[in-house]
Order: structure tokens, then C-alpha cells, then sequence
């Protein structure tokens, strides 16, 4: 059925070929990349012969090659014979432009964009599928965690219906601090100084980093096309100390965690702090560590965990798809055909116990009001907890619901925020068993 | 430099060419390999047209479907011309002479058979080579856990140090019990009525087949080249639940780990019962789980974890190898050259802290004895723990060491064992923080 011997050596090249890779963007990913290039002496040569970044001079290292070119300007890139253009700039412009007009002329892209890869992930696999070339994007979900290739490759086998994580090292180190005592705004200081959170959070911490990745994610694992906005995400900028300590009475702590499930045909996909118990996989990601499991019809579930961000661990992920094209390059062929992705609407009304945390001047009467609103949307209360030691005039207790839909709880929600006892808006968070 | 648009025409086949598949092993996992294969609708037609047991007649299956041809002789199937032959007997023989014969027949080969891989592995790589066929070997370490694929694909552009990890669930199983009070003999039985040892327990418990999974994992991640029984290989019958009780004063559980480091050109590797910090992902693996850990020179630690035996997730690992290979050979071509394995001598001289466990006779002087000869071969005391409530005649206490080399400590308890207050032979474990 397959091809003969002979048709293999006419078409299989040399491993000594070069394969001539053009690095856009020189930041600290960038420079890993190539410092990970230049100390590579494996089977296949991987040769950077351009750099192209902004501004270029200031950018200049002598640990690179003489041999290298060294260019701000993007079109003489892409005029040469480079094998691969590897587009580390970020954001969506002009990167989505530089990589449309890499594919069609013919050069294969390994990028870390992941926006990019969420918004135009469609047309530019289909972009390079007709060109006969490869798009990896690997490097754009958590870091060095080899989770895209384990979901295309090493669970192909299986039929993934869900996938969830900890997808953004910044809201988990936040969360952390948090959990320690902190405040929200100490702690995205110290994640900060950290070198963890950009001076603009609001990316990290309001969902759409983790949003972009979810998107990567449930295309790769769950062949699901869907468009990021359609994701909900909701901040983690409301959660306090005291709510770690009520997670903590049920067994439980906080995570940013990202969602992405297949069920009964419907896609569900939601980025927001969720309770999650002390012993599962999630609640032990400490620090910046990301963590993705995925869940197969017949595998179960499967923990990919490590450095989510960073220059080198995501360098390992530029260059892993770097030398997954060389292989299949140098067989001779371009990737092959996966079936297209299906398009969903997504759904973020999720059925889980909720835990709600309300924040109230004290008095008669409070529960059963509350108890009442609940009692009138067909919501069952798991149980009330309310830790002493506060003061009366900003009372914070915690009621949790039995399983409900977020859609549910969210109407209650609703009802509830006209009561004149609320000090804060009541904080809804789905919890995760 | 790489293949013309017309080359890769001339060569790459249609996807819907149909992959014949014969599964020779048809017990558990061979009949779940079956049932995905009946269930899957993909892009890539993978048919099962033989199935081959011993009695095959009372494996017959209704609903296999009717083209299928059952036979009890491996020759017939040798004759036809299935693509892959995937061998589920386990066992080297006569497994070893199938697969060869079947690399030589020009067929491709997926196996979940550890030993086989371990023992013969590199023969049956360059055969495969040679023969232009794949051998994909996926399913031989934990199951369902693609750490096969990720070490090779996902972290191939790391440079990997070390891999570690729990990789025999029995062994996980039986140790977590005891941990909550068994007997060793009782957690044994449990775990045989649960299904999880076999009737002869000898493999699990005394590190076997956690040390073939080792010798794989070694191939792939660290492409080393050693013989197995060089592995260092300790039991587990020896832990106690007091054990446990003196791990948790450290900070730890204890755990059958496995081992394999590069360190300064030489090659360590053992599998034995170590303590492991309550904190790290060793001590959160449950059940029959597996988890290994992979330690790269540039993208640090990275975990994958999972179901790690059971016929739907080592399923899972089988379907996902064959469709590798379906993507490879629909694309035309055989599996690029990886640079041949450094074959390495073992050394099992890990240097760590130790924990020393004693059960003697109480007299004087015990300790000020057990000091001086760990003082005469240099070896720091870490701490010395002695639980209360224990008989005098049979008192059971422990001493840790600072960081020393296995033969060290192994020298010092060489002489300990002349002591006439031992009551049973110390235990030593590493402590891996």
C-alpha cells in the first residue's frame, strides 16, 4: 500500500542538509532560542542565518555566528531561502502579517504567538497546509510543557473530551501570595518586581493569556475552533485572604483555572478563580509552574505540568518544533492532512457547586433572605460557614450550592445584589471536584 | 534545499489508503486496541484485518468485525501484508523472534512490550532502520502517559539530564497502604484481589519491571544504551508502616522510585524505595497512578503523569504509535535517522542524604557504636529520630545521613551488621529532596 524502497531514497535528503532558520524578534526568547541553536550538535544542523528585530544595533551579541545577518527589515528575510522563520515579536500586528507572507512564499513558521495562533490559527493552517508547509505552535502554550505535542501526538489515540489548567504562572504566583496573607495589590507587586506580571496585568490577571492558550488548547486537543472572545473570563482581582481561608474549610484552595470541555455536542470553555481540592493535581502547581490535564474517552486523565513561561523553557519548545519540521523536511514531505477543526458557540454555563462569598453589615434576617433567593431559582445550599472574628459592619460568610448551573446561580446573583446589606458584591467562584 | 512542490506530490499517498493492522496478543490491552480501533471514525483508516492467539477460539469476539481473520499461527499472519504487526504478548520469547521476523518481513512494529525493548531494543531499532520500518514502542512505559513521545518530540530540543519517576503502580499501590497502616503481606493481598499484582508479585515488588520501563526511558530521553540487569534494583518488602511514621518527621513518604542522571559523562541509575518530600509531585502519584519527571539542561523540570497500566490507557498508547506511523508512512516515508544510543557502564553510586533504619535489642551505647563506625568512614550524622511507645526488645529507630555516596553508606552498614543488638538488618533509603 505504501510507497516502495526506491521511491523513499529518491525523495529522502541527507540528515547533513542545513536547515537555514531566520529568528524575528530578539528578546529574551529570541536569544534563547539562538543560544539553544548555537549549542546544538546533534544529527540535524539547525543554522540561524538571520535576526531580524527593531532597531537591530542595540540587539547585536558576540556570541552569535559572524555568518549571521543581522537586519531590521523584514522583507529581506523573506526574500532569502530560509528554511523556517521562527516569529517570536508577540502581539497580533504586524506578526500575523509577517507570518501570512512567510507561508506564501513558501517558508515554514515556528511561532510562540499565542494570540496569533487563537485569533488566526484557522486561516494560517490552512495558509500553510495549501503551501505545503509547516506551522508549529508548540512554544505557545505553558512554556516548556510539551502538552501540544502530547495532545497531537502522544494522545492521538484517544478521544479528549476536556481539557483544563493552570495556564498563567502570574495568577497562580499571585494566588499564592495571596493564599500566604498578602493582598491582591502586594502581591501583584511582588509578582512585579518579580519579573512575573508586566506593568499592564490586566492580561494576566483579568484571564485573556490563559484565554488565548485555552483556545490553542482546545484546537489541538479537542479539534475545536472557537474565537477567544467567546471565552469567559472573569478576574481573579476580587479574591482575598479570607476566601483561601473558607476554600481551606472545604478541603479546598483557589486557582485561575482554565476550561475547555466537549459534552453532549455542546463546548464549554470558561478562564476564571475557581475552588480546587487541596489534593488534586492543580492545587499542588506552585509558584510560576503551569499544569494542563487533559481527560480521554479511554486514557483518563493525563498530567502535563512544568515552567510555563521563561526564555529557556519556552526556547525548548521553539526548538522541539524546530526539529520536528527538520524531520519531516528532510523526509521529504510536508505535515500531513488532520481533519479541520469544527466551529463551536461556546457555552461557559458549567455545572459545578458554586461557592458564593458575600460581605454584609450584619442583621436579623440576612440568611433567609439570601436562603429565599436561592429557594426561589431551584438552588439547593450545600452549607453556610462563617468564621468568627470579623467585624459586624463588613461580614464576610461564605454559602455554598449544591450543583447548579453558573447560569443559575448567576440570576440569584442577580436578584441578590439589590439587598441593602451587601457591602460588596457578592463573589461567585464554580468549585472544581 | 528541501523537496520540490512536484516531489511531494509524487510521492505522499492519499489518506483514506487503508493501514492493515493485525494484533497478535489478544488479552486485555490487544482486545481494547481492538475495540478503539472498531470506534475510531478519523481521518486515517487503521483496519484490523488479523488477530492472533494461542486458542484464538475462544477469544472470538462478535463484535469484531467478520472480515477479520482469527488464527492461533503467527506464520499466516507473517505471510499477508498487514502494515503494522502489534505485538501485545509480552514476554521475550517468543515475542522477540516475532517482532524480528516481522521487521524482516518489511512490516512496522508497535509494541507495549517492556522487556522486549529493554533486552533487545537497540537490535530491533537498527533492523527497523535497515528494513526502512518503524518500531514504536510507546505503550512500554506507563501506559497511557505519552512520555515516550514527549521526551522524544515535545523536549527534543532540550538537552535531558535526568529522568525520574514512579513507574510501577503496584508498587504505588502497596506503598500507600502501608502508609495508612497495612502490613506489607496484607497491602500485597489487597493489591492482588484489586487486580493490581500479579499472582507471582515478584516483578512489581522487587523493581523489575519499573527497571525495564527505566531502560526505555533512558533510551529515549537520555539516549543511553544500557543492559538492564546492571540497574541497581531494590525491594520494597521491607518497609514498614513505622517507615512512614519516621518519613512523615522528615517531611516525607516513601515511594518506589526510579532513576536514570548524566552527571560528568557517567551514568547512575537504580529503582528502590526512596523518601520523597511530602511536597513534590512524587508523593501526590495515588493508586495505581504513574508519574515521571524529566530534567532538562534548559527547560528544567517537567512532569507527565497519568493511568500508567489498564487496557484502555495502554490502548490508548498503541492507537496513538500507529497512527504516528500512519501519518509517517502516508506521507511516504520511513521514520528519519535519531543518532545511535551511547552505550554506558551503570553506576548505581548515587550521592545523597540517607535514612538508616534500626531495629535492635535497647542497651547502652547502641547509638555512640552505630556513630563510631559512621564516623570512621566519614559520614555526617544528619538527626537521629526514636518515636516513643515502642517494645525495648524490638526498638525501632532512625538515623539520617548527609548527602554520602550510596557505596559509602552500604561500606558503613557492611560493618553495623556484625553488631549483636540488631534485631533484623538495617534499611537504607535515599531521601530525594
Amino acid at each position: 500500500m505504501f510507497n516502495s524502497k526506491s521511491q523513499l531514497d529518491e525523495t529522502r535528503l541527507t540528515s547533513r542538509q542545513v536547515c537555514k532558520v531566520a529568528i524575528v524578534g530578539f528578546g529574551t526568547v529570541g536569544s534563547a532560542v539562538a543560544k539553544l541553536l548555537c549549542a546544538r550538535t546533534g544529527e540535524h544542523s539547525l543554522d540561524v542565518t538571520h535576526i531580524c528585530n527593531r532597531d537591530v544595533e542595540r540587539k547585536k551579541a558576540n556570541w552569535v555566528p559572524d555568518h549571521v545577518c543581522w537586519t531590521d527589515d523584514i522583507n529581506e528575510v523573506l526574500k532569502t531561502d530560509v528554511t523556517v522563520i521562527v516569529e517570536l515579536m508577540g502581539g497580533l500586528n504586524p506578526a500575523y502579517d509577517i507570518v501570512r507572507r512567510a507561508l506564501q512564499s513558501g517558508k515554514s513558521v515556528v511561532t510562540a504567538n499565542k494570540q496569533l495562533i487563537a485569533y488566526h490559527g484557522s486561516k494560517l493552517i490552512e495558509l500553510a497546509r495549501a503551501k505545503q508547509q509547516h506551522l508549529a505552535f508548540g512554544a505557545c502554550v505553558a512554556g516548556g510543557v510539551p502538552v501540544v505535542s502530547g495532545l497531537h501526538e502522544g494522545l492521538a489515540g484517544d478521544r479528549l473530551l476536556k481539557v483544563h489548567g493552570i495556564l498563567n504562572g502570574t495568577c497562580n504566583y499571585i494566588l499564592t501570595r495571596i493564599e500566604s496573607g498578602a493582598l491582591f495589590a502586594d502581591a501583584l507587586k511582588e509578582a512585579q518586581q518579580a519579573g512575573f506580571a508586566e506593568a499592564d496585568p490586566t492580561d494576566d490577571i483579568d484571564g485573556f493569556d490563559a484565554r488565548a492558550k485555552l483556545v490553542v488548547l482546545a484546537r489541538v486537543g479537542l479539534n475545536a475552533e472557537v474565537t477567544p472572545e467567546s471565552v469567559l473570563c472573569r478576574s481573579i482581582r476580587e479574591i482575598a485572604h479570607i476566601d483561601f481561608e473558607y476554600a481551606h474549610e472545604l478541603g479546598c484552595t483557589i486557582r485561575q483555572v482554565s476550561r475547555a470541555e466537549l459534552r453532549d455536542g455542546q463546548f464549554l470553555a470558561s478562564v476564571e478563580p475557581a475552588l480546587v481540592p487541596l489534593d488534586s493535581p492543580l492545587a499542588s502547581v506552585s509558584g510560576g509552574q503551569n499544569s494542563i490535564i487533559s481527560t480521554g474517552e479511554f486514557g483518563g486523565e493525563t498530567v502535563f505540568a512544568g515552567h510555563g513561561a521563561g526564555g529557556n523553557p519556552t526556547a525548548v519548545a521553539v526548538v522541539s518544533d524546530l526539529l520536528h519540521i527538520v524531520r519531516y523536511r528532510c523526509a521529504g514531505v510536508a505535515e500531513p492532512d488532520r481533519p479541520a477543526a469544527t466551529v463551536y458557540d461556546v457555552s461557559n454555563d458549567f455545572e459545578t457547586p458554586h461557592y458564593l462569598r458575600f460581605v454584609v453589615m450584619d442583621s436579623p434576617g440576612i440568611i433567609a433572605a439570601l436562603a429565599g433567593v436561592l429557594s426561589g431559582h431551584n438552588i439547593n445550599i450545600g452549607a453556610v460557614f462563617q468564621r468568627p472574628g470579623h467585624d459586624k459592619a463588613a461580614l464576610p460568610f461564605v454559602i455554598t450550592l449544591e450543583s447548579c448551573k453558573a447560569s443559575q446561580a448567576e440570576a440569584a446573583l442577580a436578584e441578590m445584589r439589590a439587598f441593602p446589606f451587601l457591602v460588596h458584591q457578592p463573589l461567585r467562584m464554580p468549585i472544581l471536584r
